[in-house]
């Protein structure tokens, strides 16, 4: 009798090289005896994508999406045949698919394809046999048989679209972090392991830049409630669980500190103030494909106004491009960018039950004497941006204030 | 109004870089701007097909050939899809295939399926749209969608089995080298280029070392009259077709001299000279894999006889364990082996209308001084076995005495 199944999904770290991949088959093996089934998602070989993406720039600087998807799902074919290669080694039965073959049926968006729905009966043909059975993950297949992927983080999709269709018990994402913490212990040597989180608090940790897992997928596993468990290829300890709602020992009002230098502000200075401007300047931006993050306008005292936002820095060229573009045409004035900042953000759903979290974030910064240069909340989380400069200082006294580090 | 379908071959050396993947399309830009339609079928870049299986060996020494296929068809699929790209740079439109995608329906024998059948309707909707076909060679998927691969020459099989399918009025097969020889330039610098060969020619010359196509494609070929047009892809110029019947200018008798230095000879002294015994010897060999090719009996004189045959050199070690246990069991005489021999053949459909074919090449080795261990004829070619060091000798005697020079 099966103690129930677990999907397992390794990312490209995890079988960079074939050690690594042998310590995926025993990882995979010793649930295996221990008697559950495991559906196992496996990602490229380390850098396999990025040498494919580099490989396809020197033949097309601009490469069809369709064509980039038929190359790059190669990578995570190559990856579970030589996974399943492993664990027959060690004497178990396991069987390789890719996304096609197991019927992860996409919409045609090649190179971020959208999951429509996964027919997993194949899957649970081979796991009634007995079977290891091992996805390739990141890709799926649309209805007239064209191969399709996902998008960055798209393995992780892949794990928790198949966890929810197989009502695993768990999906555990290994990489090459032992879990969450309550902010980069790169940074601040104090950091601790958050042993829960809820989808939300990952949620806003995710996209205010902790790199463990891609937004989309957490999204997928809240709306189908999908228990995640985010731990280390390279330990046996166990990691951080992502699930509904935490039942934590104490009153916790904040539950980690994010950092964010991967953006830039950029500022357009005496806006005209009236009705749509904005409209205009952020509606050119998401049509060229620039993803506005943080905006701030101010109250204007005479009849303009200056408009802050914030961009990811690989977009400041193209931004400022069109900002002049659209700037000179509403009359405005100067475009200024600043790559000088950071993002420091407290996360934590206490702090809907808690108020003040504001007050003592800005009180930390000012004892630091640090300025803040634009501010922007949700109902779990503060984020201010600050120079660059300050961003480490920022960081450590938040986290002890906050009583993290405990 | 396209003058009609040519399929393309290419195989891994014509594809091992960025520069001649683009070599490549520019060459089937041109047949397309020149109004014919285009399958293009594509190996793997270079080395990757023996960079995946020793890949694969670091793993698993013995892995399972369903596996196998998952892995190397990864091969050729990056290879369809910077072709297609290196295509659409230069502004046509292209599209690439998997062998499952286009209906390369095998059966199950994984490592060196057999085609069933070719689904071509997907290939034919893409060329009626006006767009270039890239097919990943080597590959297949049965019934059940499982990938398999065809095994060595998989490639040129797919080309020919297309062009069969596709009712193609030519077949091209390029590869590194311009045509088939009168002999191997390399050791006979006077070797000329054949510009055209029957079927049955190149299948002796195939299986008797010319490496340029794998008897099993040639076969193919043969059967469903394709006509094939080996070629170098780093020229213009035309290479050699190889087709039904050659209709030649003068009365040629020989087509071409073969070298064959890959196998060794194994004699088998006293073997007793009642029924069944061959068969028992042959039998065993067969049932382990061990392909014998030239086989010599002698008539006894006494009670026993020598029994010697060829066996390619890999083999020679399972060979000799098998007919030295084969021999105790026949109460024969000794078992002995000798790698250092070689076989020179001559082939020509010619032969067949001109007897005195043998006794030239037999006076031809004579004058040479070069003394001949076995003999063995087809209805077109005579072989000799010879010591290996006479090898480059008796070639260049017999491609002169046979006029192939001129």
């Amino acid at each position: 009798m099966s103690k129930g199944l677990i999907v397992q999904k390794f990312g490209g770290s995890s079988v960079a090289n074939v050690e690594r991949i042998q310590n995926v088959a025993k990882r995979v093996a010793s649930y295996k005896k221990n008697g559950y089934d495991v559906v196992v998602v496996v990602s490229a070989l380390g850098d396999t994508t990025d040498e494919l993406i580099e490989l396809a720039s020197q033949i097309n600087t601009d490469p069809a999406k369709r064509e980039m998807d038929m190359l790059l799902s190669t990578g995570e074919q190559i990856s579970v045949a030589l996974l399943a290669m492993a664990i027959h080694k060690l004497g178990l039965e396991a069987i390789s698919f890719t996304g096609a073959q197991v019927g992860i049926i996409t919409d045609t968006s090649h190179t971020r394809a959208r999951i429509i729905k996964v027919n997993a009966d194949k899957i649970r043909e081979e796991l009634r046999k007995g079977k290891i059975v091992i996805v390739a993950g990141f890709q799926g297949v649309t209805l007239s048989q064209d191969i399709t992927t996902l998008g960055r983080g798209g393995s992780d999709l892949t794990a928790v679209a198949l966890a929810k269709e197989l009502l695993a018990r768990e999906c555990e994402i290994y990489t090459d972090v032992d879990g969450i913490y309550t902010t980069d212990p790169r940074i601040e040597p104090k950091a601790k392991k958050i042993p829960a989180i809820t989808y939300d608090e990952m949620l806003e940790m995710a996209s205010l830049g902790a790199q463990v897992m891609q937004a989309r997928s957490i999204e997928v596993a809240k709306k189908f409630n999908v228990p995640i468990h985010v731990r280390s290829s390279f330990s046996n300890n166990s990691g951080t669980m992502i699930i509904k709602e935490v039942k934590r020992m104490e009153d916790v009002v904040v539950t980690g500190i994010t950092i964010n230098k991967n953006e830039a502000k950029i500022t357009i200075c005496n806006v005209p103030d009236r009705p749509g401007v904005a409209a205009k300047i952020f509606k050119e931006l998401s049509e060229n494909g620039v993803n506005v993050d943080m905006i701030v306008q101010n109250v204007s005292h005479t009849r303009s106004t200056d408009i802050s936002f914030t961009v990811s820095k690989s977009d400041v060229h193209k931004t400022l491009k069109i900002t002049k573009q659209v700037a000179k045409n509403i009359q405005s004035g100067e475009v200024l960018a600043d790559e000088d900042i950071a993002r420091v953000s407290v996360v934590g759903v206490g702090m809907k039950s808690h108020p003040g979290v504001a007050a003592k974030m800005f009180e930390v910064l000012a004892k630091n004497k640090i300025n803040i240069e634009m501010i922007s909340t949700s109902d779990i989380s503060i984020s201010c941006i600050i120079k660059k400069k300050f961003a480490e200082t920022a960081v450590k006294s938040l986290h002890g204030k906050f009583g993290l580090g405990k």
